[in-house]
This record gives C-alpha cells, structure tokens and sequence, in this order.
C-alpha cells in the first residue's frame, strides 16, 4: 500500500474551522499516575540507599550490569577516543557545529548576561550581579532517540555561562554507547559522564550519592519518566522544562518551492507521531502543490511511515484569508518553530509574538537551526513559547541583588519603610529601618 | 515569665560544628498527601465546572457568598477609592515605594531585557527577540499576612515588562478587604482584581473560567494550597517559584552597633516561627554583645513570642575563624538575604556566589529593601539561589531566537546540518538542508 500524506486540510472560512483547529492543536501531556508512582518509588530509594538502587535500575531497565557505579563513569580518554575515531566529515561538521553554538551563546551572554548596577541620587547602589551555577546535570536520552545535536545544545550554553562542572547522564541500553554522543561530549566540555538513565539517573543528579555528585540544576529532554522525575524533583534542584511532542508551523506567501515546505514539514513529523506539522498560507494552489510535493516525496524518506502518522493524526495545511490572519493563527498556536517561508519575512515578524524561534526566508530551514546555524534548538513546545523561552546561558546563571544604602540614602528610604512595616504589622522592619535614622 | 531570645551558639572550631549546622539548616517542604489530594480536587472542579466551583470554595473556605465571580470583582473605582481613603503618610509611602520600585525595574530591563541581532560574516541573522507576556496573574496572600508591598513587588515588574493584562487575586476572607492592598494595586497598575484565593484562586487564573480569564503565568507567594496548586498547573502556564520560610544572614565583622544587628535579625523572625535568622562572626565577644541587645530588645516588640520561637527553633549564632571562613559558609546556605555587615562590604561581596540579594554595609537594613530601595522582595529561598533569582522584569517576558540564513550561508550550514542529521538517522532533516544547496 502506498503511503500518503494526509494532513487535515482547514480554512478559515469554513464555519466550523474553529472546532476543526481546536481538534487538531488538542494535546495533553499524559499524567500517568502508574508512571508517577514508579518514579516517586525511584526517588525515594535513590534518595536513601545511592548507588546501591541507582545500580538495582540501570541492571533491571537497561540491562546493564556494573558492581559500582565508578563502572559507569566515563572517562574523559573514552570521550576523545569516540571523537577521534569519527569520520572526518562527521568530526568536522561536529566541530563546526559546536564553534557556532559556542560563539552565538558568548553573543547572548554578552548581550543579556552581564552584571549591572548604578547608583541613585542619594548614593544608593542597585543592580545585580550574575553569576554561573557551581555544578549542573545534563540528561541526553539514549537508544532509538540519541542525539549529539543535543548534548552541544545543553551543554555549550553551561559551559559558555561558566558553570565549572557539567554532569551528563546518557543511559546505554545494553551497554552500546553511541560515539557521536560520546564525541560531542568531549568537544562541548562535559566534565563528567555516567551510563546513567531515566528517573534513576534524575534522582541521582537532584539528591547526590557515593559517587555521582549532587547538582543545582537539570537540563535535557527525556521520555515520561524523566519528565516525572524533573517535575518531581523541581524546587529542590532548577529545571528547565517540560518538553512535548516537536512542532514545527510554517506561514508561507507562495513563493518558496513547494519541495521544501514540504520536506521542511516532514523534518518536524519525522521526529515522533505525535509531532505536528502546520502549515498556514493564503493561496489555496500553493497548498495544493505542497500538498502534492509530499506525496510525491514522502515515499523515498527512511522514516515515512511515521512521517505519514504525524501528518494524518495531527498535521494541518490550513488555508487564511490573509498572511496577516495567518500571523494572528500562529500566535494562538505559539509554535516551538516558527518558519516564515515568504519573499518578505522581515515585514511579517513583527506581528509574531509567541514562537521559540522564528526560521526568517525561505533558506532558513529549521533543520539548520536544529543543528548548527547557532541558537539553541532546545525551545519551549505545546504553546508555552507564550510564557517561556529556549534554553539559553542565562538558564546557568542566576541573579543576586545588590542594595547599598548610603548614610543619607537611609534616612528617607528608612521613613518610607517605617510606615510601610507599620501599616503591615511587622515592627521589628519598622524598627530596623528607624535605628538608622539620625536623631 | 520573660521571653529570651535563644538561637543556638555554634562555633567553627567545634567538634560537632558539621552536625550542628546541618541540624540547624535542615528544612523540607512538606509534601502533604492530603493537601496535594484536596488541591488536585480543586483544580479538576474548577477545570470542569468554571465559576460555578470557584464560587462554591469561595463560600467554604473564604466564607463569601457571592451569587456571581462578576460580584467577586474589584472595579478600578474600588482601587482608586482605597488609594484616596489613606492617611498622606500611607499614601506618600507607598507611592515614593512604587516609584523607586518601578524605576529599579526599568533599569533591569534596559540592562538584560533588550531584544539583540548579529550579522555573522556569511551574512546570516542571528539574535532574539524580547516580548512581554500576553497576560499574568499575581497571587496576593490574605488574612495575617496581607501584605501591600508584594503587590507592587510583583504586579511592577510585569507592568514594565509591558505586560498588557494584570490579574490580581486575593483572598479576603469574611470580606475584609486590606485598603493597603487595594491602594497597591491601584498604584501598580492591577487590570482587573479578584476578592478569589487558595487553590480555586490558581486554578481560575490556569484554566480560566467564563468571567476569569485564562493567564500564562503566575507569580505571588501563597500558603501550602497556593503553593501545591502552582507546582500542579507549571507547564500549563508558567510560574515563578515555590517559596519556603523567609531568611536571613548577617554577617558581621564587629563594626555595625549589635542593636542594629539585633533588630536586624529580628526583622526576619518575625515573619514565621520557621522564619531563619543567622549570624555569621569571627568576633565572639561581639557576638555576645548582639545576644544580649536581642534580650533587651525582643519585649519591646508586638511579635515577640514569634521571634522567640523562631530563633529557639532555627536561629544561630555562629562564630567563625574568620570573615573568609563566614563568607564559605555563607555560600553553603545560599540565603534569601545576606547582610554583609561591615565597614568593608566591597572587600567580602566578590567572595558571595549564592545569595537572593546582598544589603552591603550597616546603614543596609534589610528592611529597606523589602519595602523601598528598588529591588525585589520576591527572592528565592531554602538554598534555591544557588540556580535561581529574584522575581524581575525577566519573569514576565520571553525570548524568541530569531534566524535568517542567507543563500550564501545554507551552502556551509546546509553541508554541516546534513551530516549531522544523517548521523542521527534523521533523512528529512538532511534532505531539507541539501535542497538548499546549489547543484
């Protein structure tokens, strides 16, 4: 049987395009309560029995038998070894990769992770100082789902903000490490690593054991399990977030060749059947032709199969009246990949306001972005670009105020407060404050 | 019978200094099963059932009868009427607050809030853009502990990120409603105000319901049901952080009158009998000189038998060989607020990785930042500043990276982004990058 693309096609003036749109963007993180039970058991033995439990999980989920988890440590002679035994062509393009992620996170450090202060009228000083986190974990999955690209994404931005010690956790099911993995680790500066996975390797990471040091912060994407650890143990240890399924939107005008919308849109459905690929466009033949571009391309890609679920389960060409009503759809989406496919990208970008990263003209595929064009390709999915953003240096760093207050400074500053504790009962403030009050 | 001010005497050069500290410093959240129970009650109920439920928990916990949440509004009349109604001295804090508050702010964003591009030499875009949230909620604790100044701790921040919908929520339980609060939200610039609080309060503002609307993040600190609630909805929208008891650390260097120091200490107490109060000194004779101030000072004060129990409980003295040794420990505990109270507070600060906000010198009370230098009060707690920050403009906006890779720039990319892809098993991706290239 011949496979078809078949994503949901809806315009919007059909009259019941708003049920069609809200069918197709449904989704919901399962909250598998059996799952979080387990990670919860997990947790709590690898809070109080270490090494011993984190050894039990890896044998029993990833058949990997060690009698200690200094078995499981990989050194940092494994690590080049992996990355000088590469093909030339991989270790290039790993080591070009890697020199633009470096020099676009130095850029975004520059540019918003600097120390600030000043001082006011009154010689007061304000402003606050930014800092690197000591010591951070990095999970990087493991089996069908093992990505370098990944582990250059979480840990280049560590390293960039100074963290000392960057921790990875990657699970080898049945011991196979993956080289390129291995490789990247060594060219993004993990200091540590630990054929270490799932919730296991999350408590190990948040609570500390014998062997594997405990972390401030946890980063990289993982299956349910992870998930729930994460979520689980945030608060104790900083997170970054929860990803969903990959989604990629692509606002086009028409004038990009419709093979590369196309495979642009595969590149999103390839990843996973739940992954969504949408595509939103004011000219209805121009759709056609994507629409018929994937068929005729679907077939000859490894992955076709998924690719063909993604699309029919959740994929959607969705006709607009306009590119500027196609602009107002993708910001109720709020996509974790935005490519605006147009001769004029710089004249629609204003009106987005929510994506994790917006692809600009038709060369900008978001395969670049995923790899090497220098931004990080860990970004918020399912929507929540409207409230947070992609992983960055300034997830390694954290903020502390400065307040100095002057002699001068304390005397209107001090009666303000005293009149503020007082009206909210708290008269020691009230006092402190008025102790530095000349008489 | 007299209240003593009792916080343990350790020493450094103790034998059981290690344990002793660890005692002193251990807290956890209390992870309550039938809190978390109740509370994921409550959002289902509101989820499903909107105002409806919301209206019903509003009677049952806050008892208020309201036939409609439109009745549970506050008009901006109501605000503006609170501000009016204040004595000028209230008045003229208040508002000298907001605007010290509201001007530090703007300084943080035009110091790491500013979107930023670069042209790399191929020519390619890189940056990101910095947008404000859509719209927000701020959860304002009722009852004991109403306090104003969060309001505008947490409401000017997102204003000046130029947020466009401030939901405020609290609790006015028996309808007391605080003028103070109301005042500070008039001031803040609150959109619109809920007499809504608890769980119900997180719920409304995470789903929305048909007179609430739905918001994507949420900030403000609130009891165990506040807190567990927004553990619960993070991801669905965003929120700030989980807080736990309120701290502070004076270190001192023997030069700042002990009754200073004293009240100081106090200032923290004060707040909760789990509230921690720390002082950290190489000089013992000083620190005896601060015991016996917080002995004559503590009857004086309405909260007496909170600060009593609170520094019995978890309060310490410690003396230390040294100020470099007070400054090692100090980044041990990574407290929400650090004093450096000594003539040299710029030789000690560079030595302080982890702290929410350092107050530098002896006319620094920690009072005066809670309420009126400028920064933020929001501040993280229990060790959380070694990966987190103060609440900041930064909450209440997000980043999108933004790419454009010229024609030129895909061929280099493209060649890089395929081999990568392909090493990861990933054809659409590569094929989507080699479409790029020139034949």
């Amino acid at each position: 049987m011949k496979l078809l693309a078949a994503p949901a096609r809806l315009s919007t003036v059909s009259a019941t395009f708003e049920q069609d749109f809200a069918a197709r963007l449904h989704w919901s993180a399962e909250q598998d309560a059996a799952i979080e039970q387990r990670v919860a058991d997990i947790l709590a033995q690898v809070a109080e029995r270490g090494d011993a439990a984190v050894l039990e999980y890896t044998a029993r989920f990833d058949r990997l038998q060690a009698a200690s988890v200094a078995e499981l440590e990989l050194t940092q002679a494994e690590l080049q070894a992996a990355h000088d035994g590469l093909s030339a062509a991989q270790r290039e393009a790993l080591t070009a990769a890697a020199r633009r992620v470096r020099s676009y996170h130095e850029a975004q450090k520059k540019a918003c992770g600097q120390s600030w202060s000043y001082r006011d009228e009154d010689g007061t000083l304000l402003g606050q100082k930014v800092t690197p986190l000591d010591r951070v974990g990095i999970y990087v999955p493991g089996g069908k789902a093992a990505y370098p690209s990944s582990v250059l994404m979480n840990a280049i931005p560590a390293q960039v903000a100074g963290v000392p010690e960057i921790i990875m956790m990657v699970p080898t099911p049945g011991g196979d490490k993956n080289p390129l993995v291995l490789a990247a680790a060594y060219l993004a500066g993990v200091t540590r690593g630990f054929t270490i996975g799932g919730a296991q390797a999350v408590a190990a990471l948040a609570h500390g054991t014998a062997t594997v040091p405990k972390v401030d912060k946890i980063t990289g994407p993982g299956n349910a399990y992870v998930a729930s650890a994460k979520k689980r143990v945030f608060g104790q240890v900083g997170i970054d977030m929860i990803a969903g399924p990959s989604e990629i939107l692509v606002l086009a005008d028409g004038s990009t060749p419709p093979d590369w919308v196309a495979m642009d849109l595969f590149s999103q459905a390839e990843h996973d059947e739940l992954a969504q690929a949408i595509l939103l466009c004011p000219d209805a033949a121009y759709i056609d032709q994507v629409a018929q571009a994937m068929n005729r391309l679907l077939p000859e890609l490894p992955r076709a199969e998924i690719i063909a679920k993604s699309l029919s389960g959740r994929g959607a060409l969705i006709h607009t009246r306009s590119m500027e009503e196609a602009c107002e759809i993708s910001n109720r989406i709020a996509p974790e990949h935005l490519e605006i496919s147009s001769s004029e990208p710089h004249r629609w970008e204003p009106l987005l306001r929510h994506a994790g990263a917006i692809f600009l003209g038709a060369f900008t595929t978001e395969s670049l972005g995923d790899y090497c064009a220098g931004p990080n390709h860990v970004l918020p999915t399912s929507g929540t670009a409207r409230f947070s953003s992609p992983l960055g240096v300034y997830d390694f760093q954290k903020r502390t105020s400065l307040i100095e207050v002057s002699e001068q400074g304390a005397q209107t500053l001090g009666r303000t407060a005293s009149v503020l504790a007082r009206g909210e009962g708290l008269q020691a403030h009230a006092r402190a404050a008025e102790l530095r009050l000349k008489p």
